[in-house]
C-alpha cells in the first residue's frame, strides 16, 4: 500500500517529530518583527569572512551548530544532512557542511528549499532510513545581489514589486522520538510555468505554484484552509499574497487572516524599505525556525501548513528571455496535546 | 528498526525495481565506444535549440521522452521526479522537466547526481511513498564551458589531468515490480575535502571521496570487491581511476580488473583527444543507462556496485582560492535470477 493521499500528498504514519531547530540572521532582519526571536543576528555582513559567499557558508555553520547543540546531537551522529542554498552549485551549503562528517545530500528548490529538504528529511525518517537528519538552508542579500542582479556598488534601482533577499538561515532537526512538533503529511510540488518573466516580481512568478500545491494539499487531504490554525507561504511577499489570496477567491475559498507570507513577516514593511517584502531561502527558512515553531510549541497553533515557493531561473535563463517556473512544496506540522 | 548497516548503509527490503532506462549523447560521446549502445545520438551540438543551454534541457527532455515510453508511463503519471544538473541553479533540469505535470524534487549533487538521484528514488519507492520515480540528470560540453571555464572562442590550452565534460543524459525509472534489476542496498557519502585546489585536475580531488564511500560500503555491509561482478566510479578518469587504485592499495585491497570509471569507458583514449577522460553528470549518467544496465540485463554482470562522484565547486569559489570538496554516492544493482 502507498503512503499517498491523491496525487501528490504524502502521509508520514510514524510522525517524525521535530527536535531542535535554530534561526540566524543579519542585522537587517535582525531590526525587523523577529528581532527578539532569532538566536543569532551578525551585525556585520560578512559574519567575519572575507567574502560574502564564505559569510553565508558560516552563517550556515552556525545556525546549524546552534541546532544540532540543541538537541544534544553531534553533527557527525546525524544520518542525513539535506541542505540547499542560491548560490551557484551550492557552494554555500556544501562549504558549510564540509566537516560535519555525516551523510550529506544537497538539494535545489530555490527558495523552496526548506520545504523540499524538511519534507525529505521526513520521508527518510518516517521509512526507517534515518534516526535524525538535519533540514538546513539560507541566503545572504549581498551575495544573491551580485550573483542574480548587479554588484552592490552599481546602486541599481528597484522597482515596487521587487524583493528584498533574506540574510538568514534555519535549521531543523528532524527523529523518530521527542518534542512536541510532527510533520504528519506533506504535499510535493509540480514546477508550474505561468510565463512570467519579469525577475523583479517573484511573488507573481511563484503564487501560482503555491496555488497548484495547496489546491493539491486540500483536494488530496479532503480539508480547507479551515482545518489549519495558520497556513504559511515562503516568500511570495505582498503582491505575491495578494495574487494567492485572489486565486482562491476564484473556487470560493477565502483564506482569510490566518494565512500568511514570511516575506511579508519578517521586514516592517513601513519602516524598512523592502518593497515587495522578503525573499530568498532564508526568508522563510528563519521565520520557520525563530518565529512558527516556537509559537507552536508555546501553543499558539496546534496545526499549521507551511509551504516554500521557488523560482526556477537563473542568470542566464532570464538574460535568454525564458519564463520563471515556480515550485512549492508544503508540510503539515502539528503539536502533540 | 533502521533499515541501515553501519553508518552510512542502507538496506532496500523491499528491492525497488528498475522499469526502464535511457540514454542520449552528443557527436562526440556517439563516436566513442558507445556509439552501439546509446538510444539517441545527436549531431548537432544545440540540438535543435538556439543556446548551449536550452540544447542541455532539450538533451534531458528527449532522455526523458524515451525512458517513459519504453517503461510505458506518461510523464504525469510518475510520484517523482529527482533531478540535477551542473548548470547555475540547475535550469537544465527544471526547465527540461517545467510541464512533466509530475512532482518534482531537485537535486544538487554536482557529478554525484545520478547515484544521489538514483537513491532517494529508491529509497521512496522501498517506504511505500512513491509507485514510480525517474532519476535524471545529464550535461553538456560547450555550456559547461562557458559556465566554468573560458568561451569556447577562447580556445584555450587543457593540462593532462583536465576531463572533458560529457554532453549526454541518462534516465532511470524505478518502481516497485517488473523488470529483472533491482537496487538492495546504497551508502550516502560524506563531503570530503583533500584540500585539492586545482580546478583542472578533478580526479585528485575526487578519488578521497570515492574512497570514503566505497570504504564504508564494504564495512559497513561486511563485504569486499570480490563480492561484486563489477565496480563503477562516474568520473574519476583515468587519473582519479589510479587514484582509488592507490587508496584501496593502503588497506592491501586490489580493486583489480573489475574496477572501471565511466569517464575512462565513454571515450576511446587513443583517438579521441579528452586528456584524462570524461566527466560531468551525463558521464556515468549516459554510461549507466547505455552500457551498464543493459550489460546487466544481458547476464554479463549479477552484482554490480555503481558509484559516482561529485566535485562541490563553483567558478566562485574557485577563484576565492576554495578546496574541492568531493563527495560520493553508491549502490547495489542486483538482476534476480
Amino acid at each position: 500500500m502507498l503512503k499517498r493521499l491523491g496525487k501528490q500528498t504524502i502521509v508520514l504514519e510514524n510522525a517524525p517529530r521535530i527536535l531542535s531547530w535554530a534561526g540566524v540572521a543579519g542585522k537587517k532582519e535582525g531590526e525587523g518583527p523577529l528581532k527578539n526571536e532569532l538566536d543569532f543576528i551578525s551585525e556585520d555582513s560578512y559574519f567575519g569572512e572575507q567574502t560574502w559567499e564564505k559569510a553565508e557558508s558560516h552563517m550556515l555553520q552556525r545556525c546549524f551548530s546552534i541546532a544540532c547543540d540543541r538537541a544534544g546531537l553531534s553533527p557527525s551522529s546525524l544520518d542525513f544532512i539535506l541542505a540547499g542554498d542560491l548560490l551557484n552549485q551550492c557552494v554555500s551549503s556544501s562549504f558549510a557542511m564540509k566537516d560535519s562528517n555525516a551523510p550529506y545530500l544537497g538539494l535545489y528548490g530555490a527558495c523552496s528549499t526548506m520545504a523540499e529538504s524538511l519534507s525529505l528529511a521526513a520521508m527518510l525518517i518516517d521509512g526507517g532510513y534515518a534516526g535524525t537528519a538535519c533540514a538546513i538552508t539560507g541566503s545572504h542579500f549581498c551575495s544573491a545581489e551580485r550573483q542574480y542582479r548587479f554588484p552592490l556598488e552599481y546602486g541599481g534601482q528597484r522597482p515596487p514589486t521587487a524583493q528584498w533577499t533574506v540574510t538568514g538561515a534555519g535549521a531543523v532537526i528532524l527523529g523518530k522520538s521527542g518534542g512536541s512538533l510532527r510533520i504528519t503529511q506533506l504535499t510535493a510540488g509540480k514546477i508550474v510555468d505561468a510565463g512570467i518573466d519579469d525577475a523583479n516580481s517573484m511573488g507573481s512568478a511563484m503564487a501560482p505554484a503555491a496555488y497548484d500545491t495547496l489546491r493539491a494539499h486540500f483536494d488530496d487531504a479532503g480539508r480547507g484552509p479551515a482545518d489549519y490554525d495558520a497556513i504559511f507561504t515562503g516568500d511570495l511577499g505582498a503582491l505575491g499574497h495578494d495574487i494567492l489570496e485572489d486565486l482562491f477567491r476564484g473556487d470560493g475559498i477565502e483564506l482569510g487572516p490566518r494565512y500568511m507570507d514570511c516575506g511579508v513577516l519578517i521586514y516592517d514593511a513601513d519602516k524598512q524599505d523592502v518593497n515587495a517584502g522578503g525573499s530568498g531561502c532564508g526568508c522563510c527558512a528563519a521565520v520557520l525556525a525563530s518565529h512558527i515553531l516556537p509559537a507552536m510549541e508555546r501553543g499558539l497553533w496546534k496545526r499549521v501548513l507551511f509551504s516554500a515557493t521557488g523560482a526556477l531561473l537563473s542568470a542566464t535563463s532570464a538574460q535568454q528571455g525564458s519564463s520563471i517556473p515556480g515550485i512549492c512544496h508544503a508540510l503539515v506540522i502539528e503539536r502533540e496535546d
